[in-house]
């Protein structure tokens, strides 16, 4: 498969979500320029991105909605089942475990790792927490690829050693630390906190009374 | 407050997070030097994000990392407390009313909203869910400021809108779909679909057999 630049990979499923809600309303056909007015996104740029499918919209008509969507999960891999696993179950590791929603894009959590005796040997959404002493044995074992680390800051670089070590080749940081990876391992950065600070600051900005009062 | 540009919002957090570590080790002073060899950021970039703080590293020493942890705290808006609502309880936005951590980012969830008649009148977390139909009231009520939007892609704009109407200025949203807002609504989207596409592509690229295999 080839190599999918990251901007058009941000748009993807963009278009993705657009589409399946044509289908759902039985509609067959859409055009880019339609996606470009409701997405707010040029419609050249929409054509470039949808150059990944190999797949030609018909002239006057645009492109077929269900054969778009069919395409699209396959060309994002949400057709496709990943094994992860999640390595730090505390309050954001429990709660991504229990949002059984990922699965409908391909993710499937096969188990979790924490050090607190206390959940070790429990499940959470049917899903086993093993000791992080079992890393390497379960990983391989349950054949997991992705590794999910929502662990303290302090312990987020250790413990994506540990998954490397243990044949992990993609990383979900969830952890505002930069961590580090070989080459070919593969890191996605989810800053939930970068994300907030956006909303904070610009909340703050466009009422400048607004700190004070509090 | 300062409108900060969006990129330098996306390292702060990293700068706090790394600070935090030396602070908890006792460190007590880091030059932009370090900060940029373990994060990976060039020195200058560091200085000029770091300048939103109005605060002068030492020469020679750098900056007091007491001082650089509470100064990025509350430039970032961590240590203001955001009452914000959770629109959609399905199992993404149960998930994140259950991850306490976000109250140490300044996240405060004062209530849930949903359709679901089975979780009207519940808890989560010691958070209460109710009726849509209350959305307004309880938003005053609660002085709600942030919306965090968590809804089926077909509902999205639908409970952007009643938002709005609400008087929520701040739009965290968690669907894949672009929601709009009139002007002086912040938005801030967080694509979990789209890092997840981000790992699958980058993963296949590197192993062109793995599809074939699956």
């Amino acid at each position: 498969m080839d190599q999918i630049p990251e901007p058009s990979l941000r748009r993807l499923p963009w278009y993705l979500a657009f589409v399946s809600l044509l289908q759902a309303q039985g509609i067959e056909y859409v055009s880019s320029t339609r996606i470009s007015r409701e997405l707010n996104v040029d419609a050249s740029q929409i054509a470039k991105d949808l150059s990944f499918l190999h797949l030609k919209g018909k002239t006057r008509v645009g492109y077929e909605v269900n054969q778009l969507c069919c395409e699209l999960e396959a060309l994002l891999g949400f057709k496709r089942r990943h094994n992860a696993v999640v390595l730090g179950v505390g309050s954001l590791g429990k709660a991504l475990i229990s949002d059984s929603g990922l699965a409908h894009y391909g993710l499937n959590i096969v188990a979790g790792f924490d050090i607190n005796p206390a959940i070790i040997g429990t499940k959470v959404n049917d899903v086993s927490i093993y000791s992080v002493d079992d890393l390497d044995l379960q990983c391989r074992r349950l054949h997991a690829e992705i590794g999910i680390v929502t662990l303290p800051v302090d312990h987020a670089q250790e413990g994506v050693d540990r998954l490397i070590d243990a044949g992990i080749k993609g990383l979900w940081n969830f952890t505002p630390f930069r961590i580090r990876a070989p080459r070919g391992v593969v890191i996605s950065n989810t800053s939930l906190y970068s994300h907030l600070a956006l909303i904070y600051n610009r909340l703050d900005s466009q009422n400048p009374t607004h700190r004070l009062k509090s």
